[in-house]
């Protein structure tokens, strides 16, 4: 629809680094970045023109992060939160089939990892683990999706988790919304800034160590030995680089092991607590029965009866690293529709588009890891709160002048 | 309005027994019981005409038991249940100027220690309490009540708490609404069976015991001794004669200490329960955001600032003495109005008859005692319940034929 205006990298932005590395010292198989400006850059042209196709007009992309920890269910969460925009993500057609991006009508979900600087071979030469910025390019992450909010088709950088090289990039054109997954999207202070929202999905590590336990053990075949070991190889790392971006989420999902049964360690029920951060644009907090005041309900009684452990919730105001948050928790699960919808009545501010969408969303991906507990609930609403974001940024954008009411 | 029917006492009910004890004895200075009935009545008239007035039509008297130990508010309930119904209650006009009776518009209290068949002489020569059912006319109790609910005047003694005498009847025409409030409302089961609804109020031993230090030590000047032996003392009968009643009491207000400060016995905050009975005919407990679940609420927080230690609010389903209930806890008291207002606008089934109500009425009785805890705040609400039921039992006694919708 819109023209195109032709120019390079170079005169995006003169700070910007591209490294070239060469296969042979790091298997990063890495072209120029192609960028693809709109007609509405102010930007002159360049003498470098590398166009090829041009974004969605002046609809500036949404940017989402979300931070987890490999394994921690954030490839449901994405496939939840695609849903609740109606598309179905799937990887891009024709290209690379170990290709870690998903893309649906509205949103495209692009991996971290495919930010790796360091290979898998290049990360044992160096000593260094996948959590280590060393092994990550903040840079190139930043420059690219710093041009993708401003309507600039990107050629991204690609991964292969099967093989752990770094294939042949990929052609990544602005989406209405943007999600950036892995484990650094608020690590680096540019990134972070181009965030409209950021999640953190934040395991436990008696839950982290359960579901390991269930995955290696059980399904795998490992001792117990080596899943203690490396859990605890991977820790230094996590502490110092991963944990700590948290702070900066607007949304926490904290996984935790269930208080209903006591001592209980099998991470089969779970309490999954989403601290929502106060006073972030275009985003109210979700809560239960009374704004503000703290609450805890036990909805299985007269009207709803639960199967042992039953299920508890909470809500409150708490403070999360110096910022004022409101806390919804969920312990214990679902047994069956009733108790889901039931729970979502006494929800308030949960961004749906009609009574009991949440539980609509929840049922039509009954089959997803979490669906029956917290961690499918509160991604639910948090995918809810994402597609209200980005409406009311897209709304305020229009900026429609305002109309006296008198003649 | 309506003609009189002439009977006796003995044709009402061949069961009864009057004891006409001599002032020697008991210092009893009672008449004749005198019984009067309205024409609705399909008793046969007797051969003794005692008619003097008649009932107020055939509208049955709502019959409501209070019991309590002496000292625990019963007076202080007394007067903001008569204050729901708009009324101001007063001792009957022109009569013994110690007479326990307090008359309203629509409702009447008696107080039932004037249904003791021992005066106070009469207890310390036989050495039994007022606690005792020894010093209590039941049948005379049971007769009178009974008398009353179905529209007919009695004269019943009085017991004068200053002289510690019987002194002479009184006249108690049948009100719309009559409260019997004193030790053993609920004790004996014919009394018990009249009850339209029955109201327990539970004061636990820490309570009463700083209650009592703080008037008859800090105000009256007695040692903590001599206080610790009259509880003492008086503990074995109200253990075996009042306690017990509480299983029967459609609502049982508890006060107990706060648990908002750790170890508090000071008796100042306090921790006050609804113990509202399910399936009570006319009667639909009052609940907090959910019925039928297990609510806790704190509602100090982002919209409403509390003092130390705050506000904490219960509400669930329990059971009682093997009866299902619903029980509303406050633990905690107001410093303003706007706390109070807040917190009504949270509570269901209220029975209120416009927004406010509850709020209104405890501000008009702010100098009562209780008026900034549970203990006001739940003795307005079964008031308003109480109110509720009697225009629920007016009304079904109405029977309007159900008009069909259509023509």
């Amino acid at each position: 629809m819109a023209a195109c205006t032709v120019y390079t990298t170079q005169s995006l932005n003169t700070n910007c680094s591209f490294p070239t590395p060469s296969k042979a010292h790091l298997g990063f198989h890495q072209k120029q970045v192609l960028l693809y400006r709109s007609r509405t850059s102010s930007r002159s042209s360049s003498s470098r023109p590398w166009v090829i196709t041009c974004a969605a007009g002046d609809s500036q992309t949404v940017v989402i992060g979300l931070a987890a920890d490999s394994g921690c269910g954030k490839s449901t969460f994405m496939r939840r939160l695609t849903s609740v925009f109606g598309g179905t993500a799937e990887p891009p057609k024709g290209g690379n089939p170990d290709s870690n991006t998903l893309i649906s009508d509205t949103t495209t979900v692009i991996c971290l990892d495919d930010y790796h600087s360091l290979d898998r071979t290049g990360r044992k030469e160096k000593g260094v683990t996948a959590l280590d910025p060393r092994a990550n390019n903040f840079d190139l992450m930043y420059e690219q999706v710093k041009a993708i909010k401003e309507g600039i088709a990107v050629e991204k950088p690609i991964y292969n988790h099967v093989t752990g090289l770094l294939d042949a990039p990929e052609l990544i054109k602005p989406p209405k919304i943007l999600v950036i997954e892995g484990l650094h999207p608020m690590f680096d202070p540019r990134v972070r800034e181009l965030l409209d929202f950021s999640i953190y999905l934040d395991i436990s590590n008696e839950v982290k160590f359960a579901w390991k336990i269930q995955r290696d053990m059980a399904e795998r075949g490992h001792s117990l030995e080596s899943i203690k070991a490396s859990i605890e190889a991977r820790k230094p790392d996590f502490d110092a680089y991963i944990d700590p971006q948290k702070q900066y989420a607007d949304a926490v999902i904290e996984v935790l092991p269930t208080q209903l049964i006591p001592d209980d360690n099998e991470g089969k029920i779970l309490r999954v607590r989403l601290i929502q951060k106060e006073g972030v644009k275009h985003f109210s907090p979700v809560y239960l029965f009374d704004d503000g005041s703290t609450i805890s309900w036990i909805p299985c009684g007269r009207k709803l009866t639960c199967s042992y452990p039953g299920i508890k919730f909470f809500y409150g105001p708490e403070t999360y690293f110096g910022n004022e948050v409101s806390v919804v928790e969920m312990d214990g699960q679902f047994d069956r529709l009733d108790e889901l919808i039931y729970v979502e009545s006494h929800l308030s501010n949960l961004s749906t588009k009609f009574y009991g969408e949440v539980t609509q969303q929840m049922l039509k991906h009954a089959d997803f890891p979490g669906s029956s507990n917290g961690t499918g609930l509160f991604q639910t609403i948090v995918g809810l709160k994402i597609r209200d974001l980005f409406e009311q940024i897209v709304a305020s954008r229009a900026q429609t002048p305002v109309k006296s009411a008198k003649a």
